[in-house]
């Protein structure tokens, strides 16, 4: 941040600007900064890194608590911190903060998650950033705790900084403060959903598909997000927009890529 | 794939069941395999790794060109992988094309891009898994050289599989096969998206924006995707879904995270 001025805080989510825990997490950091919140009009669950590309955007000032900036964007978490950088804030700001998600996003999840998209939008954009969960899905969830845990893990990044290239997934199990055994650096377990369409007949007797699925971990390593989340911890995992498979680039070197123009 | 049984591939795009690519892939790949396709019934660029979680999803049998299978989806081009692996497949297919994309998904378009992550759903799902995009967003592309291309590498994947847990994003530069150089294993390039909303005001005087940006490609690198095709090459680049910044874990370990339980 620049000399003594306050950092700037840019906070957005997923659940939308009335979401309790995007309320929560305002509370958590706003004694470390100047805040403006861009939140969705509207939930906006699973919309991993989408952007708006066909439609035109809104953006409206919403009066939320008289002492800080909040607005409004129809558009998807990723939109609303690209039109917050674009169009409301004066810097750059000095960090991004996402959520409080209203349920997990804790191993493969960070890759349909809202929260974490926009977070690491943030993190494109060079601003220190981090999107945290609780793991609870209900709207009377109780951030209590999480406060606590938000505050103490954004004060280290603006103390700290975040190496170059990444940002921060933490994911809070549903436990009082005294129950949580600390924070835990993870890496995230190699988990995925295993999908079962609940098939139905509308009024017209026309079939259609609800999502539904089954969590199934698949990676009992001690040092994954999901052991920490089962064993009362609070899992951090340091993410990266860097998607190469590095390791991967030796294999494919070795195969024969070599084109026919007789083809043509 | 099992015995001497065709292989089962499944085909999908995100410019929606009608574009151009999707039917220059499937000719692609057709003597390859059993061919199934199942795409978004409209366009849905730019939706990421979106999942429709608040919304019934409307799954209808297309007849395009009365010999292969074809389903139009109401969702995500992920929802499409998803709906195609639970309900349409008769087995996990052995390949997942995705595809042909109108317009670039390289560098940190991949993280953007509905293309690229209907690719990435179906390598979460263990499913050798592609995305291929030409650098032409014309509705009139000339898909000649992308088909050859295509062929060649999922031909490779059939053959040689792919390392567990990546897929191959390939980009295609807008030339005759003639001209272009070769095809190139490549790093995805360091870039973003500086945005600039367009605001305009709507005939009752109310502002709206439309997303809009400059592509700045800040790596130098020669092993980069975004050098690959300036330079007349396909590339391809690895792409993994473990976005753990595992390098950051020893700085990350270093900090203080002891929570005072009184701040509850």
């Amino acid at each position: 941040m620049a000399g003594k001025e306050k950092p700037v805080i840019l906070v957005t989510n997923d659940d939308g600007i009335t979401a309790p825990g995007l309320h929560a997490l305002v509370e958590a950091v706003k004694d470390l900064g100047d805040i403006t919140v861009v939140a969705p009009d509207s939930p906006q669950s699973g919309m991993g890194h989408a952007i708006t590309v066909h439609n035109p955007l809104r953006l409206d000032p919403v009066d939320v608590h008289g002492d800080h900036m909040w607005y409004q964007c129809s558009g998807t978490p990723v939109d609303c911190v690209k039109i917050a950088i674009d169009k409301i804030l004066r810097r750059k700001p000095d960090l991004c903060v996402s959520g409080i998600n209203h349920g997990s996003n804790s191993s493969i999840n960070v890759i349909y998650s809202g929260t974490m998209s926009a977070a690491m939008e943030g993190a494109i954009e060079g601003i220190p950033s981090v999107g945290f969960s609780l793991l609870n899905y209900s709207l009377e969830a109780n951030f209590t705790a999480s406060k606590t845990i938000a505050h103490k893990i954004t004060s280290n990044i603006l103390r700290h900084g975040l190496p170059q290239g990444t940002l921060l997934n933490v994911n809070i199990p549903d436990l009082s403060l005294m129950d949580i055994r600390g924070i835990k650096i993870c890496r995230q377990a190699m988990a995925k959903w295993v999908e079962e369409f609940d098939e139905r007949l509308d009024p017209n007797k026309r079939k259609y598909y609800w999502l539904t699925g089954k969590f199934i971990n698949q990676d009992k390593g001690e040092d994954t997000d999901e052991w920490a989340l089962a064993n009362g911890f609070v899992s951090v995992v340091p993410v990266q927009f860097d998607f190469t498979a590095h390791h991967a680039i030796p294999f494919l070197n070795e195969l024969n890529y070599e084109l026919d123009t007789q083809d043509s």
